[in-house]
């Protein structure tokens, strides 16, 4: 047998946000039919404070992928001069069971979170958006960003506002078109870009708002939200973590990557301990929305929030991308396992 | 990073049987110190009757490894000309978190499972056992029998023997001693080799006994058995297995590669289902014997049994095994993740 082995180097030349955001699409959908699954987490902690985790899952039908992702977190690295986290998947054909890559997954899973935030936002955003506020200026911040201007090309200006480190915004919008151009191939020539340093007047004045912080504590409240705001909310991905009020669940239409797994690790972790949601009671997963199984939005003046925690199968169908594009392109090493 | 991907095919080139049995050897003693640990089975059935698993695990301290093995049972590629079984193993080093091999597991799997049925008989059996019986002559038998030959070299005779088809131990026998030299380069050349027909013969005249068949009822009876026999029971691995007469097990000293383990899935399963034994009541666990914490045959007279149903660290060290053999010999493909 024949697989691709992909480095992070080739999944960067390789991998075009487009096309990721079709693969992730595609597990949504594919989700809401029921043909979706995560398998049970595996977890290590080590005795030196390391941590391993094996996440696997298949997306069956047409897209018609199985596997598994191992994350090594090893903080003493640091001090060794060697990467602190590294992340290996291995994708396999579900139709045949046969292997059909290996890669780096680090930069895999950076590309389909940021597709992820960005088909929330086009599905549940106003049609006419205009205006992104950008909650973070860390290093996941340009996926979400750049996979929200493919989704809405209708956005004219995008403020960035870093409420940990106010002056990473003023430098962040200095690069970020260029950015976008070399590490993405994405053009934000006719864009806006400015730096926020209030985050209630930059919400105020934004249609779709992204959040992207390791915040604890709700960033944004729900009284500064005009009426048809949009929010996609990608950093909580873990027990403790929150970025938004969690205020705004109770009356916004509230919609996740995977209801209870949102409700358990994600933005809406806060606001189910709070009574305010519930995996039963969230207005639907994304991909119900994007089948059109569920509606999204039903007017002009809801408020909308999606909330991605992150699916294995993501990193998956984005691997099954990039074997096929590594393929057409000669990319990659093909060898014999 | 670099890693390492080895094939079959590689590392049919590269593993040499002592250097894989050093490597189980260690994962039992490090097991019976408490530092080996198998993570919970991820497993899911398609709904076209195939089969994905996913086992992982760690040996720590000395041996350093931890990863997982994803195995594919496809039986309807068959019709399509495709590979029905395959696996595909991860394995990194435990100091670090870093991958340092990608691999097929499959020959790394028969290989480990030949070592594990050698080491319970070399260290169980009378160290002057002279004769053996290897009950099944399928595809698994021969590195069951490889191994034994290599940890047991005063064993001067082999009776073959093939309940399901008796012609095949007679052809086994034919081209036995070429192809251990062909395959695993095994001199056998001064054992006498015998296909036997009537098992309880068989037995009688046996010191040490590996069973390696896909029975589900008992091949051996204990009253055949003479006194100071040793059995290594491999074939039963999943509930319905069994080789052997679960009343061996009321007055053996029977050791387990895992003791919970093999009376779930094990040989031990149907015994311990009986109430004749328990995971508490297993005389030891083969790593214990090895370490000199339990004392394994204690007279010439036991009847000594060892049951082992493997553990995915046994794969992980020999693919540490394979992956320093390869760096050694030049061999397997190293590539950029």
């Amino acid at each position: 047998m024949k697989i691709k082995v992909l480095s992070r180097a080739n999944l960067i030349n390789i991998l075009e946000m487009p096309e990721v955001i079709k693969g992730v699409e595609s597990v949504y959908k594919t989700k809401a039919q029921g043909n979706v699954v995560a398998w049970p987490l595996v977890e290590h902690k080590f005795s030196t404070g390391a941590l391993m985790d094996i996440r696997s899952g298949g997306a069956f039908g047409e897209v018609g992928i199985h596997g598994a992702k191992l994350l090594n977190n090893f903080p003493e690295n640091a001090a060794k001069g060697l990467p602190v986290f590294t992340g290996v998947l291995m994708a396999f054909d579900s139709e045949t069971g046969l292997p059909i890559g290996v890669m780096d997954a680090s930069y895999i899973t950076s590309m389909r979170t940021g597709a992820a935030a960005a088909i929330g936002a086009a599905a549940l955003a106003r049609p006419d958006s205009e205006s992104l506020l950008l909650v973070g200026a860390g290093l996941q911040s340009i996926y979400l960003l750049g996979a929200t201007l493919v989704k809405m090309p209708g956005l004219k200006k995008v403020r960035v506002i870093d409420t940990f480190a106010q002056d990473n915004a003023d430098r962040y919008i200095t690069t970020i078109q260029e950015r976008l151009k070399n590490e993405l191939g994405i053009d934000a020539s006719e864009v806006v870009f400015e730096a926020a340093h209030d985050m209630k007047e930059a919400v105020e004045q934004s249609d779709v708002i992204l959040t992207i912080t390791r915040s604890t504590s709700p960033l944004i409240m729900k009284d500064w939200l005009k009426p048809g705001t949009h929010l996609s909310c990608i950093g909580a991905d873990m027990v403790g973590k929150e970025e938004i009020d969690p205020e705004i669940f109770r009356t916004a239409r509230c919609f996740a990557d995977d209801a209870k797994q949102c409700c358990t690790v994600g933005e809406m972790e806060i606001p189910a301990k709070m009574g305010i949601l519930s995996p039963e009671t969230v207005t639907g997963e994304i991909g119900e929305v994007l089948a059109g199984m569920k509606p999204g939005r039903v007017s002009d003046e809801d408020i909308t929030v999606f909330d991605a925690t992150g699916l294995a199968v993501l990193d998956l169908v984005t691997a099954k991308t990039a074997v096929r594009t590594a393929e057409e392109k000669g990319l990659g090493t093909t060898v014999e396992i």
